[in-house]
């Protein structure tokens, strides 16, 4: 772990010295204010794992993940307007602490920076890299628009449900690790179990998120918990009650969905989740996709050890109590 | 110009077959909606005439060239958002036709798009592109916040007008030229003039078309002559007639103002304008760009007749009535 925060530090710094203009201040003074509220900065660490599993030096892929997170970024600007989110990570968002166009266009220029920051690393990579980058980038565009399709559905499919974390989330994380491996020059199968690895610990991760919002430990959690429950949203948990209902505990899903008490509806879904074993089925799901990473992991040819940091992070990703 | 026109249905055609999937459909109908409904395609155009104005085939610029007309489209999405326009040639605009978010995540998804396009151009003019392309897209999303900033202020400079349009929308002309310079293996020199013929060329449109809105025929303009009198908006016109105003006519100004019949408005401020010189004022600013345009291209070490298709192009561009 200390490994992980020698390299979260390091990152915080370059973040802190990315070259962004005083002017117009309308249009950078945003993106300092919402690169600096910070986060796990999970998605570059990935890239600079990436890099080293294969014995290079992580510093050769530092570009690429910067590049990763302030694509994560612009995405976050973007969607916090879409999903009309006041807050992020406890901070006004910048649409709220500017306004709507600010936040488009800021939003705009901070994906343009991805690309610039793409462009800083060694020329004979960049066509895979922009490959990769591109059609990861499209992906999350749609997963991203079919999360919001979703909300207005009520016959999504937990196939469709899992298809869109993946789009939405996961294949950045897929991403990440692997431009990590191509600035490494690893082998194309090493390159696409390493792809893999991410894309499914990303899927696991986002399954973790969903089962926390209702059976996080209050103390640990840091939010509410049971906000999804509140909120009606379309979760995993909500999607699998649905099919594990029998008419009777589907008439009282229908019936909590109703509740106006938070406390109430809170403790009652959870209830009837565990007696429906709701929970088990999620963990079953998210411990199948956690496995096939894993297997990704183990197939990738260097030795178990130089494997350590990224089960280390596995290990503590699928662990949290946040 | 019968070249000209094989160029743009050759552009038209390509626009059409663009690989967009048919779902999600909310991402993928506005793209399809909005490529379609036309402009003049003048910035593909121009990354084609560079190509072919160092003798190689233009055919090998195109990806290139598509990608400039996606980036445009792309800003012209997210610039309706931020401007409240409710039409864009005569059509709905996405945000309208269909919602807001829509209209963000489908102009992020074109922007991803312009970079796939521009991916698949010769591997070795990739990082050259890319820099031009990231710096020009970055200049352009300045120029649209300083356009946002103006709007705000009443103390706006000429210069800083002309800094603004020369941001929002003349390095993107540049920049379609000297892509199509760069494929062609252009040197240095050439490039950067070809460059500055497209970038003073674009001031001179621009201030072309502040002049059209209050001086057009309006049996040729296809829209309403003083659109921006009516709207009060900075432009070159209104800013050269605060400069040569006296006492006077700024109070006459600060009066027509505050008209409400928009007829009268446009009527005397057309005839305060003339009294004042404020149309040849601008006429000589526009010269200038026009003339340093000129320059440029005639510094260009190829053959005159190798440069007729651009001279063509910039007299056609200069002389129109719309």
């Amino acid at each position: 772990m200390q490994e992980l925060k020698t390299y979260t530090e390091q990152l915080e710094r370059e973040i802190e010295q990315l070259d962004l203009p005083q002017s117009p201040a309308n249009l950078y003074d945003p993106l300092r204010y919402f690169m600096s509220i910070g986060g796990k900065r999970m998605r570059p660490i990935l890239t600079l794992l990436g890099t080293q599993l294969f014995g290079k030096n992580p510093s050769s892929a530092l570009h690429a993940a910067l590049s990763v997170e302030v694509f994560h970024n612009f995405t976050l600007i973007h969607d916090d307007i879409m999903d009309e989110a006041p807050l992020r990570r406890n901070k006004e968002t910048v649409h709220k602490k500017w306004n709507l166009s600010i936040a488009i266009l800021s939003g705009d220029v901070l994906f343009v920076k991805a690309y610039q920051l793409l462009a800083m690393q060694e020329h004979r990579h960049l066509p895979e890299l922009l490959d990769l980058f591109n059609k990861t980038a499209i992906e999350v565009c749609e997963g991203q628009q079919l999360d919001m399709d979703f909300e207005k559905r009520n016959d999504v499919s937990i196939p469709e449900y899992i298809e869109m974390i993946r789009l939405k989330t996961s294949v950045l994380l897929g991403c990440a690790l692997e431009m990590g491996a191509i600035i490494a020059d690893a082998s194309a199968t090493d390159r696409k179990n390493l792809y893999e690895f991410g894309q499914h610990l990303g899927i696991a991760f986002q399954i973790q998120d969903d089962i926390l919002d209702l059976y996080a430990d209050p103390d640990k959690f840091g939010k509410q918990v049971g906000g999804d429950v509140i909120a009606d949203k379309k979760t995993l948990l909500k999607l699998k009650a649905e099919e594990l209902a029998d008419p009777i505990q589907r008439e009282v899903l229908r019936q909590l969905e109703k509740e106006t008490d938070h406390t109430a509806k809170v403790k009652h879904t959870r209830e009837l989740y565990t007696l429906m074993g709701v929970r088990e089925a999620c963990e079953a799901e998210m411990k199948e996709h956690y496995d096939f990473a894993m297997q990704s992991l183990q197939a990738i040819h260097v030795n178990l050890d130089d494997k350590a940091p990224l089960i280390t992070l596995a290990d503590y990703l699928m662990n949290r109590e946040h």
